[in-house]
């Protein structure tokens, strides 16, 4: 065994941080979420120091890295800037583009991303109808005349109204209950028939977030993305990657509020002692390095074992409960031990209890994971 | 035993809910949240009603109520509502001056208070030193040529910047640490030397947040609140009852997360079913409901024991430490239920969590009754 | 509201504590559960004061008594010996006999309850294969030449082989699923067919726990109890009441655990300073308190409702839910604050332990709690 | 980073559980604990396969091997039998001997334990009055006319009456508090003046426990191990991995209850369905799972860190606490999973749930581990 990262992941995790602490002040993060926007300065910079497009292929652009070093990447940038950081999340949105997509998808998504250093495109699953239960979707795709028409209803759209493209999931023909032959379509977000109502989110407010009506909306055939009838199973591949990914996010939240807190419990006096004296606030601190060091290794053995080729899906659902789940309590406590002022702005720890909250919901929420493991789990341990 | 209310009490109660129903809507409550204040008509329509002085004497202008139906009442309006409620805290806020002070001051903040809708004045006790450990206070009031000079800065003040007076806890002449001679004085908040300087809270936002500063502020003598010297004692009279006060908000919000959540489960479909009759959002519902009804018992025995002459002090500690914790998770399983939707401001739930987490902080820190109860549980028990 | 008991139940009280300092011994209690049985010497004295049948009118030779003052005794029996007494489960056996059976099945139990301070009966309801689905018992009774004939398998029998007669529950002529005509026949211990085979609890061994195999026992038909057919639903009757019984027994045991807990924390020296000046113990000590109010009202308002007509199915399923989670966390605190002191048995506390875990079992799961009463809440919310 | 255990480790692994299917049945494992103590044969046979001196030169016979392996072991020998192993503890107890003691003394308490296969001696540390704050033990060695005169009592002793030597911690010359010349003496427990009273756990009955009394005992200078006065600290430097291996003690137990309620969910019917089916039941194995993950990582990433001599003491404090709480958490479950046999000696988990409890206090309680990790942890983060 061993629990050391390797030499290189520790160069590139330094320049991480030497390019953070370069571009970014505390002051830049709360800007950002007052304008719903990371800026448009330390999204390039991001991008230009190739940290924007991991795992992708040299061909397409991208740098090649394995899975655990995406995390330690993901994790180390939540965790410099403790906030929502929505190029993260793109480069795995980015990877079913580069998989199933055409030459002409790839090119046109990697440009507009790096041109504009903002997402080239949103996606497009989720319905007001049918969350955790997608095969239930109504939106349909329907071909007549050389094109497609999408009829239907979709939400939790992160970047909805904002990205200039949408890669929107669509039922072949019908919307029945029995249909599974669901299909990925590209198309530019000002299409007419398209409409995005906004949706406010308490935190996370980085990103924006919205409702999309598509009303007959009609496109080239050539805006299918990979096979026709197999969009579902094309997103699945990246669903349990995208579970740790999520996860990544939350440690780095949670990591930011301990850095903060527990450093303010050696400095903070009351009652003529610093804080950190005092058995309870010992105890939260212990509790709560317990909590960081098991999402930790929590995440990393699941990257690790993605990068062997074991199979991740019992380790993904685990590893997302655990993770989001306490992450949202460790910045609980994290808040506690600032007292009121851990309720205010002034601190960073209350917007990373906001942003972790929602990293709850996001790609599947605490108990579709127990859906997901539990069956995993009477199978493994069956007799 | 019993556990139910009066006929009083219940007749009081539905007249409340009505005048709720008739002067509140959802949307009016986001509009309060919008512009950081309770609209001007719903407090007049509140004190119309006779709610706005329950348990002031009616030689004041008030309505005399024991506290178990103060809380009755408070619980009830913040279940309406789902919000924070500044004319309540008001409530307790009136006392210390009712009490204590001179029938000017007593006439003049009932006045301002009816006149307005708003508290007549704001409370500045915590300073940015001297959170929990009030005692370290170093505000000062120095007496010279039959005038008060005060010299100081507080913290965590609520309608800070807003309301018109400042009741201010200042130490006798001098800061030292023995020095436990602390006064009450009441003054204009726009006396010169007087600043303000806003703080921002993450929920709560009814109501403004601020520090402030007194530098050289000069006031009359007959500013003073109470007897000089003994304005902690003073406050402590009502700290106990105010503990309850916030418990009883708490679980307003907590029963309002419930209703809407509870009702959700029993209409939203997913897989085919009513998600209520899944067992993970069951068990959910139920631990909701085990803990509102252990709030409710709580905070009324409470109340039982303080109309009927028996000490509270371990009572309102646990009653705090318990109802304000709990009230969160409440919430935060209502946001569970509700799935993304709970992370969105379409929905009560989410404002209520970030409200409800507020709690845990006023009037006390969770740690701060373990400080208070631990100590009298040994008492109690010791054989 | 009022949160006093009757100066008629604090005189019962008060003679139940006295009945007990004299009559029993610490030492006393650890030779029940060595000896596998509560003294027939207290038992005896138990039922001569009047104890041993709370409920059971008059002219049964019992003691009228309301569901509340029930609980009152039955909370305070556990909490002065820190023990699981077989008689007080035995006066809610009782009911069913007293309130179905004939005035000869009622004078048989009343009387040997009387003359051997024991138990005249046991249940006989659970089956191997249906443990919380009670439909599925496969137990029959098939009627022939004016004889019942019972054959099947039971378990979980609290007095497997030590009460003389029991009380078997059987379907009536087949054991088909569907078939829901169960009755309750009260057949002598020693019936030839009938064996027990000893099951060993891991606490609570003031009682024997046994299976039992029914091989052809041959009854006469006078031994149903109750209607032939409608056994289940007189069973229903009690079980409500039962589950509130269940719960003080939990809530005893808490309660003594604390006594134990807090009394030496108050006591007990390290690092110089009493442990109960240490923050961590004054936090188990506050969180123990708080749930044993909890408990207590909890308890206390169900059985209320219980008797003032209130339907109790919703509160009673909270209540069993709660209190007896609740209180194996109360006792394993204590064992904390005893260090390893409260893993031997030189301490009530890890008894208590042990006894409370099983009551989570008892008279339904804290699992099958959630399905009782997810249902009625979703119902009770629905808008 | 690297997941996997070594194939040296795999292939140890393997031939110790071939050895444990040959040795042990759980019907052997029930007479350990009737009889209070592991048979003679199953110690022989773990002694000669080589398991027994893990950890110890192979000049005084043992087998070398690194923390990491030696965790291992410990880890599956109480996985495969779910029983408390004393030969795991005394593994621990020589490293003592073999590092400070004279040839003689190692020779000595080799020899005793290869040939009876049971612990050559005992470990008198802990007093009544001085449990966690070891500084206060009040035993004293006084020196006079060559011999050494021990007087005291001692507390929590393992094998207690039953080792054949006993290795006692004292004061030189005084008990006063600030005496910290401690030095440890191995005396023969049958010298005149040592008497043992048993002390009843309420599980691990596999050894028995006691209490020592040392009355004017009189023993050779030679007696001594290690340096005279520094007692205190040859015990320290074993003391953090010795909380490694009570904590793999607990993850052996928790395992070992996972492995059953985890098979027993997806054979056992209810209502028609294999209970594994059921989403509470689902939830439980998640979150079992989910413990079970966090606690091999965290004993792995400990062990490993020991082994690359890097610092333990705050890591090993987390496991400690994390790993022997969590431990008992998941016995609970697993026996809620089994319903009312869960609650029986039928099953393996009603004893893995009353181990993992003692866990809990051995080697520094849960409390104190908060103590140690509290202050690393306000270093570890000071700005």
């Amino acid at each position: 065994m061993d629990f050391r990262m390797s030499e290189e992941q520790e160069l590139l995790l330094e320049s991480l941080c030497e390019l953070i602490a370069r571009e970014v002040t505390e002051a830049d993060v709360k800007t950002w979420y007052e304008n719903h926007a990371v800026s448009e300065k330390f999204n390039k910079a991001f991008i230009e120091a190739g940290f924007g497009f991991l795992g992708i292929p040299e061909e397409h652009g991208g740098t090649p890295a394995d899975v655990t070093t995406l995390m330690l990447v993901s994790e180390e940038v939540v965790h410099q800037t403790c906030a929502t950081i929505p190029l993260l999340s793109n480069i795995l949105n980015m990877y079913d583009v580069v998989e199933f997509g055409t030459p002409e998808q790839i090119k046109l998504t990697m440009d507009i991303t790096k041109e504009t250093g903002s997402p080239a495109f949103l996606l497009a699953i989720s319905e007001p109808q049918a969350g955790s239960d997608n095969m239930r979707m109504t939106t349909t795709a329907v071909h007549k005349d050389g094109k497609v028409i999408l009829n239907g209803s979709k939400t939790w759209i992160t970047h909805g109204g904002v990205a200039p493209y949408a890669l929107v999931f669509a039922k072949e023909d019908n919307s029945d209950l029995t249909n599974k032959a669901i299909s990925m379509y590209l198309v530019p977000s000002d299409t007419p028939g398209i409409k995005f109502a906004p949706l406010h989110k308490i935190g996370q407010t980085t990103t924006v977030f919205a409702e999309m009506y598509l009303d007959n909306v009609v496109c080239d055939e050539s805006c299918l993305v990979g096979k026709k009838g197999e969009g579902f199973m094309q997103l699945m591949k990246n669903l349990e990657v995208e579970r740790l990914l999520i996860s990544s996010f939350s440690l780095g939240l949670a990591q930011a509020a301990m850095d903060d807190a527990a450093a303010y419990a050696g400095q903070r006096m009351q009652f003529g002692k610093t804080i950190g004296s005092f058995q309870l606030i010992q105890q939260k601190l212990t509790d709560m390095e317990i909590k960081i060091k098991n999402m930790r290794n929590m995440l990393y053995e699941a990257a690790w074992k993605a990068d062997n080729g074991i199979s991740i899906k019992l380790d993904s659902a685990l590893a997302k409960r655990y993770i989001c789940m306490t992450a949202t309590e460790v910045c609980y406590e994290a808040m506690q031990i600032f007292g009121g002022l851990g309720y205010t702005t002034e601190t960073r720890v209350s917007r990373a209890w906001q942003d972790a909250r929602g990293w709850e919901f996001a790609g599947g929420t605490n108990e579709i994971m127990v859906h997901i493991a539990g069956r995993e789990i009477v199978k493994k341990y069956a007799k």
